[in-house]
Order: C-alpha cells, then structure tokens, then sequence
C-alpha cells in the first residue's frame, strides 16, 4: 500500500510528529529536576542544584543540535516512505531516551555515567546518518544532490555530535581537548566551503 | 450542528490532534524508567535495565506501527464528522494507556502481564478498525474504495497487530512462532497483492 | 500592537497551541496510574485497577467533549485578537487542572471528591462560554451569526457538559437520573432544529 | 550550509517546535500537584491546596504573557536562521525550567523563592529580547521596522514581564507597589501611541 501514499502530506506529517517527540523530549528533560528539600539562601540553593542544571543544559543542547540536524535533513528530502517512516521512528526512540540519560548524568558515579551518555548521543546521530543515507542513495527520496555533498552531510552528521559531546567532557580533564574541538570546527568550515566549490563546478 | 462543519479543515484538526496524542504516548514511554539506585560499570547498568529498555523498545514499535496504521487510513478519508471524533478520541484513549501497560510489562509476575498487554495491543487495533469501518461503510468519508480493499484494509488492522504482537511473546517460548510470524507476513503480501489486482480490474 | 496582528495567522497559531495543551492533558490523565504492587491474575488486577480505569475513562470522555466544543466554536471564529488569547488560556489553564481532578476522584473520601470534580467540569464550559460570548458579541470575532444561534450555543456550552457531568454521577445513586440525562438531549436536539429553522428564515 | 535554508518553511517549523514546548511547559505546570493526602470536606482541600494553586496560576499567567510575546515577536519576522535557533533554544530552555520555578515557589521558605523565581522570569525576557535585537538589528530576519519601534519592542520585552512579577509579589506587602504597576501600564500606552505616530511620520 506503501505505493500509494503521497509523498509530501507523508512527509509533512513525518515532520509535525517528529517536532512533537523532540518538543516532549526537550521539555521533559527538565521535569525530573525537583528543588532540594533545604537550602538556605540562592547561593547554597544553586550549589545544591548545579550539577543537575548543567545535566539539563548539556542535554537541552544536545536535543537542540539533533533537531536543527533532523530539521535540514529533511529540508533535503521531497517524499517519504514506510522505510524512512522506521527509520524516523528509531531517531525518536532514541531522542526520547536522553531525559533517562539526563539522570544518568546528575546522579553518575566515578566517570561511569559519561560513556553510556556520550554513547547514547552518538547512537542518535548514527541513527540520522541512517536515515539520510537510505533517503539519499536508497530511497530516492532527496532533492537532487551531488554525491560529495551527499557522504559529506551524513558523515558530519554521524560523526559531528557525539564526537563533540565526548571531547566536551575530556576537556574538563584535560584542557587541549578544547584545542581538539576548536580545530575540527575549522576544519569542517573549510571542507564545507571546498565541498559547495565542487558542487557548484558539477552544476555548471 | 455538526453538518456546518468543514469536513477539510475538521480533519486536518484531527490529524494534528492526534498526532500529537501519539507523539506524547511515545515520549512518556521512557519518562517512567529511572536509573537503578547502584550500578557498577556500563555491564551492570545494562544488566539491570535490560528489562526495561526492551519493554520500551516493544512498545515503541508498537505505537510506531499504529501511527503508520493511523496514518494510512487518514489519508484514505476526505471528510470528519462528530462520530469519528468519538472513535478517533477511544483509539488515543486507549493509545495513552500504553505507557501503563509498558510498566505491566517489566513489573510483571510469572507472565501474567503478557496477556493484558497483548489485549490492550488488539484492542487498539480493534478500534482502528471500527474507525475505519464507521468511515469507509456508513459515513462516506472515505475516497471512493473498491469495497474488497475496504474490508482487507479494516481486518489487516483489526487483526495483525494484536496477533504479531501476541505470537512474538509465544516465540520467545516456543520458537515455531517465528515461522508463524513469517508464513503471516507472506500470505498478506500475496493477498495484497491479489486485492491490488482485482481492484484495478473493477477500475478498468 | 495588537491591531497589526494578523487575525488569520494568529488564529491559526491559537488553535496549533490549543490542541497541543488538550493534547498533553488527555495523555497525562493516564501516567499517574501505575501499576498495583501485588496482584494476581488479570481479574484481581482489574479489581485493583477498576476504579482509576473509570476516573481515567470519565476524564477522558470529558476532555474529547471539551475539545469538540472548542473545536466547533473556533470554526465559528475568523479572526484572534489578544483578549480572546487571555480568555483561551483561562480555558486551557481549567483543562490543564483536570489530571489533578482525576487524581482527586479516585482517591475520593465518602463522595467528597464528587461536586469539586463536576465544579472544575462545569468551570471550564463557562470559561469556553465566556470566550464565545466575547468572540460573538463583543470583539467580533466570529463570522456572521444569528444572534438567537449566537446566544444557543453561549448557553450550550456553558451549562450542558457540567450538568450532564453532575448528573452522571447523580444517576449511579438515583436511576431517574439517566432519564433526566436523555431528556435533555432530546429537548436540546428539538431546540437546535428550531433554531436553525429560525436561522434560515431570517437569512432568507 | 545555512544560506540554503529556505527561510520561510524553517521560520514555520521554528513556530510549530514552539508552540509545543511552550504547551508542553504550560501543562506540566500542573503534573506536580497532588491532593493531599487527608481533606475533610471541599473548605479544607483548598485551603491545604490553596498555595500551590496560587502558584499554578501565576506561572500560567507568565507563560501565557510570554506566548503573547512570542507570538508577536514572531510575526514580525519574516526568515529564520541558525543563530536565531539557537537564540530559540535558550528561550525554550528558560521556559522549561518554569516548571522548577513553579514547584520552589510553593515549597519556599521565608520568601527566598521569590528573587530565584522572579530572576528566571526576568531572563525569559531577556532572551527573547536578545533574540529580536539579533533578528532586527544583525540577522535583517525581520519585515522592515522604523528603528525606534524595533529599540521599544526590544525593551518591553527585555524589562517588563520581569519587572511586572517582581512588583506584584512586593505589592503583597507594600500595596503602593500596585500604584506603581498602574502607573507603569498608563506610561507604556501613552509611549506606544507616541512611537505609533512616529514610526508613521516616517513612514509617510
């Protein structure tokens, strides 16, 4: 029956849902996040709350960065099928685990937490990088791309985020890790820039 | 006053509405699995959780397989009335209750669970199907549908899901539940594909 | 500012947030139900669960009541200004108190609970009944209605679904009530007849 | 890769993603309020509840102001781009944190909640005001504005939500604080008549 359905009222609606479980996810993110039972003054109030706080901003960034990954993606692609529909489905199952992974976080013990964390926000861009890969060499679901740009967008995102996440919490032990992350951002500015070359010498 | 009503505009309300219904059905699906109180490296952390993290999976896919179903059969209609907001509103009724039958699950004593939870599955299905019943035989909202498909459509939905869902837990025991699984799965591609053809013939 | 708004738009976004807030409210009834510790075969967990699997269904079904009415009286609209924001949000504030009504109607004392439930039920109908009374007689919001149809459905709203809430329960002590109950709805059905014979015939 | 954003369809989708938080934060405003667990008759209940549904209230009245905000700041735009996202998230974040915010006001002790509670509201404001300062000023994201509009745009939102909270909780003890909020609301309706008139001599 899969034939059938029209592409982009397929699409559209992929999109809404999608929105929707990323919406919940971020906003849930917060919800386990209880006041302490005493605190005395702003000051001991934060102390007693700062670890949770950066657990939420870290993750808040993170669903942040997935969506605007998930949102051009698709801004790539002019139909949809059952498989992309799996596909998507499995990117919202995993997004939807991070207020879990969240906890994880403020409540981790010796370092533990950190690789189940950076694993988890790894597995979510793989799972895109999938997506996008069945859309682009399988599917046939994308707007015409050049194949550079195409291994290029799925490589960043697979690789990029949870690359990033890791070094942000190897940088807290060993400072050049920031040096790490400044670099690769120029890198991929640069690679970005030879990449928009290529293609547009293909289209001309 | 419900013949004022804008089927179009109406449906498309529903369609949203509903969307976001199982959008957050599949969010709170996870909100309820905390991390256990000692954990001793990533093994044991999995070791404790596996239950949980696999009643969550099963789920997952079982509220992204209805959403499919959802979405299939909205696409096949033109128009809403008052009645289809009712048996709209007892499929998310019963869609929001998922999240409790998950937790039945990985709380569950000698197996008791699996048939509640198989039941709620069905049951879904059930009142998808009656959706799609109402719509397609007495209320005309559907678009014109060769009257075989209408009736294959309506028991694939009322039956597939519940007994998928049902013979995956019998597989776990009996491991002939598989070949059963995958004979079904044949047999509907055939019977798909046969009702396509007479469809096209009654077209022609 | 609120003059440069544009009415459509803005009218459009209202009822996108509407449905997001009725959304979540009618999902989160049911993540306060959990599970009972102990339990034994399906009839003692139904025994156990029996009375919050009522409170949850009734809240439901007030919920799907309350988002037709809404929905119907926002087709009705055809314009937003930032009052009837003011009065929306009053309504969705109600709705979103309902989960919390629930909870207080299953763990009731002595029927207690009853008459603040139907209070919260009824509340949000006057609110609902507010926002059409200013939509229709004093923003003029609404496209063209008669004014006997405008004041209709004002009264409609406004007392139906608290009393036919009150009733219901009234009628599980008192049998006569479910009689009361199907004469207001046959009485209610005569009247809308009427009134859109009325309505025609000062259109015509 | 952000130049190729098509602005339009990502402002839309920026809207809709929104929308959501902001309901999803609207309605978990409530999630955390549970019947106490003793109340004799209906007296009693409110007046064991009464601060939380205080409480509820006011956070309700914020998030709604700031939808208003949103909503109009929004419709002033015309594109979207990655910095503006980015801008979004952190207002979306502040904004989930109400929940938090709402759950310490009730819980305080000797009025330390209230410059924590005030703070957070404050910085939504700010946020929003630095995310239309970015898209006015820098982005060029906005339709055109005469520029002493687009600054009091700018500064209402930045100052007047949090200034507003703040006054109402010090009116509770020093009622002149009231006078002063009156005061406040004639000031800014005469300053916006002002710069309407101004932004139309320019125009003509």
């Amino acid at each position: 029956m899969s034939d059938q359905d029209s592409g982009a009222g397929h699409l559209h609606r992929l999109v809404l849902f999608s929105d929707a479980v990323f919406a919940i996810a971020i906003t849930l993110l917060a919800i386990e996040i209880h006041p302490p039972h005493h605190w005395n003054g702003i000051r001991d109030l934060f102390a007693q709350m700062g670890v949770k706080l950066w657990a939420y901003a870290i993750s808040f960034a993170v669903v942040g960065i997935y969506w605007i990954s998930h949102r051009r993606i698709f801004q790539r692609l002019r139909s949809a099928n059952v498989v992309l529909d799996v596909l998507n489905f499995i990117v919202l199952g995993l997004v939807a685990l991070l207020p879990l992974g969240t906890e994880l976080l403020w409540e981790q013990r010796a370092g533990q937490a950190f690789p189940v964390y950076v694993g988890l926000v790894a597995l979510i861009g793989l799972a895109i990088a999938l997506l996008w890969a069945y859309a682009a060499f399988v599917g046939k679901l994308a707007h015409p791309t050049p194949k550079a740009e195409a291994v290029y967008v799925m490589l960043r995102v697979a690789l990029l985020p949870g690359f990033m996440c890791g070094m942000s919490f190897v940088s807290l032990v060993y400072p050049w890790g920031w040096a790490v992350m400044a670099a690769t951002l120029v890198g991929l500015q640069w690679l970005n820039r030879r990449i928009a070359r290529v293609s547009q010498a293909q289209a001309t």
